[in-house]
Order: structure tokens, then sequence, then C-alpha cells
């Protein structure tokens, strides 16, 4: 299945406005194994671009072994993410997950993915994402060096 | 409450397509405690009944110890969450749980649905589940051997 | 940014009716640490306020140290939890955590928020939440003591 990176289906007469909808990719390539990178700013760009003032924009990791979530933009934060997500679900010994004996070292990663969750959904008020203070966007990557994607979609008027 | 199990509403008139909305339930059985069971092709087919090309399908589970989430379909990896699920929220002592005192058995299963997840949100793209390489939606149930349902809702144009 | 608590806005011609979405925010201010509180029936009248028969409602906590989830109203599963919490993402002792060199204490509430999620996604069917039989919706407080609030947003139409 291809899909076009970025599309815009507008649906309007001359009564009123119609259902919107805009998709568009965003790619990542992480260096390390591991990272939390915010992507608040592009979202918010995607947002503008789509138009859409009243609606959802659902945010997805495409891939099995990242998320997307939101919490604080704190380094130590971070830094504690990283240290309970390797308590609670162990990279090594690579050889304790089944998983692992397809020629993955990345089981450890699906779990880590599903503490952190696939994707989250945000509301859109007034052609802004409706956020409290502190609410900012992660792309969390558990299993980096190679190219991925996160999904924006956005559904609304 | 009830609702129908399938039921399709339309929006249209002579200037353009309005917003639809779609729901079916998909029921399972499992004869033990727990199993994963891959509903990709399922949801697939909702998604075409409801002839939606351009929105959001949401997939949540209805009951309180089961889970919907999206991740691989490699059996290895499911017999890591197994065992991983198990040692984060274990089943016994049963006793260990306030919440088997009221005659159930299946406090761990209330842990092991909230970090699978109740439901994941999919965007729908030229009438197609938006996924990435490995994306898979699975039904997960963690305290089986009776009739469970999962609520698929379309919503789009 | 500010947004008006509550907002309607209707699209609406003499041929149908268009997308509508509605906007609500629920402020809570828990006195001790932590809590669960049923919000089902506060979500219920949002719903019968925006007016909304089929469509999606978004519940979601604005804050990062609280959670709004679905499971069971039941004080012996909530015990449970809040041990089961404590254990995987322990308060004390505060030092062992980065976050909280920058003067907090509540980098465990950000752990415990990411296992129980930030946010749910409800189907709305004929004009009520669609849910099976022991659903119900809790916001979850992870760090009281403070004024917070659940954002709830409506699409549909």
């Amino acid at each position: 299945m291809t899909f076009p990176e970025s599309s815009n289906r507008f649906g309007q007469d001359e009564k009123g406005i119609r259902m919107k909808s805009y998709r568009k990719e965003l790619w990542f390539e992480t260096p390390g194994r591991r990272a939390f990178i915010n992507i608040t700013r592009q979202i918010e760009a995607v947002l503008k671009d789509s138009g859409v003032r009243e609606g959802l924009v659902l945010v997805n990791a495409m891939h099995i072994t990242a998320s997307v979530f939101i919490n604080d933009d704190e380094s130590g934060l971070h830094a504690d993410y990283e240290l309970w997500l390797e308590k609670l679900a162990p990279h090594e010994p690579v050889a304790s997950y089944r998983h692992n004996r397809t020629g993955e070292d990345n089981a450890d990663a699906h779990m880590k993915r599903q503490i952190m969750g696939r994707e989250v959904v945000v509301a859109i008020t007034d052609g802004r994402l409706d956020f409290g203070p502190w609410e900012q966007i992660f792309y969390g990557e558990f299993d980096g060096g190679r190219k991925k994607r996160v999904l924006v979609k956005v559904i609304g008027e």
C-alpha cells in the first residue's frame, strides 16, 4: 500500500463547510537505539497546513517498536523514562526473548512501546492543538538506526 | 443500553458527501484464559462495508479485562508478551488482590489490560487502513472463557 | 492559549446535518496525592449538551501527571491499582529520579500516567456513550493538591 505523503480533501458548498481530512508523514532516523524527539512544532505546522479549525488530530507511530506520547519536555524526566523502561523491559540478555530467535534483537522495544503507547488523539479548537500547560508530543524511538515514520491525520472542518 | 450490531447513517445531498458513521460489533469466545487474536482482516471488512474513504476508525474492547492493540504478528513475540505481562502483573497468588475478594480471580487481567491498552484509533486513507509495514490489530484476551465483544466505529466521508 | 470552556459549532443547512464539535473542560482538585474519580456521569452530561448523536468523544487529561482511563468501578480494584502502580513506579526514594532535581517530587506520577494512559476515545451511537457492560471513565490523579483539568471534545453529527 502506498499513500500520498500529503493530501487535502475539501467538501464545501455555498452554505457551509464540510468535513475535511488531511494527511502527512513525518520521517525520522535516529542514530542511536533509543531517543525521545519533541515533534510538537511539526504537528502544529501540519495542522496549519490542513486548514482545519475544529476536529481531531491522530498522531501515530507507523512502526511497532516506536511510540507517540504526550508528556513533559524535561531532560531529567527523559533520563528517568530511559532507566525505568529498561528496568521494566530489559534489552539484555537478548537471548531471553523468543522474538529475538527470528534474528532480531528488539523484543524489548516491542514491550517499551506498549507502555509508552502507539498514538495520541488531540483535540483541535480554533485552529490550534488544544493543550494543557505542559503538554508536548514526542516520538519515542526504541529500536533506531533505520528510517521510520509517524502518521499525522487531521479530521474536522 | 442496546445498539444495533451494524448501522450506517448517510448524510448526502447533491453538492457533496456528508459525514458518515458506521458501527459493528465483533464477538469472541476464547477457550483458555489468555489469547492474542489478529483481527486486522475483520476490521478491513468492516471498513469496506462502511463505505468510508477518509476518516478514523476506533476499535475498542468493550470489556475491561481485554485489550485492542497494534503490534507484530509473530508468535515468539506473543509468547514474550505473555511472560512479560505475567511478570509485571502475576495471576497468582489470587488472594493477593483485593478485587478478587469479590469472588473474581481476574484482578491481574485488569492490570494487563492497562499495559496493552483498551483501544486503537487508525487513520482511513483512500478507503484503507493507513498502516505502516508491520502494523496488525489484535484482540488481547486476559480473562477468557466467556463471550466478549469488540466495537468498531467508523467516522468519515 | 485560552479557549472558551464550552463551545458549540453547528454547520447546518436545509438539506441535512453537518459535522458538529463541542468542547468542555472539567476541573478537579483532589486533596491527597492520588485518587481515582468516576467521571462517567459528567461525560454523559457533556455529550447530551453537545447534541451529537453519532461520532466520537475524546476525553483527555490536560496535565502530564494525570490519566483518563476506562475500567471497573470497584474499590478493591482501585486499591490494587494503587499498590501495583507504586510497585512499578515507586514514589520513594524521591531522590532516585533526575526529574526531581528540578525541585519536583512527582517523577513517579509521570511514569504512573504512562501506564494508565492520557486519554480515551469513545464511540457515540444514538446519542449515548457506546459502552460495554462494565465500562466506566475515570480521572486518575497521581500528583494532586492542585487544580487540574480534563478536556472533553465531541465530534460528530
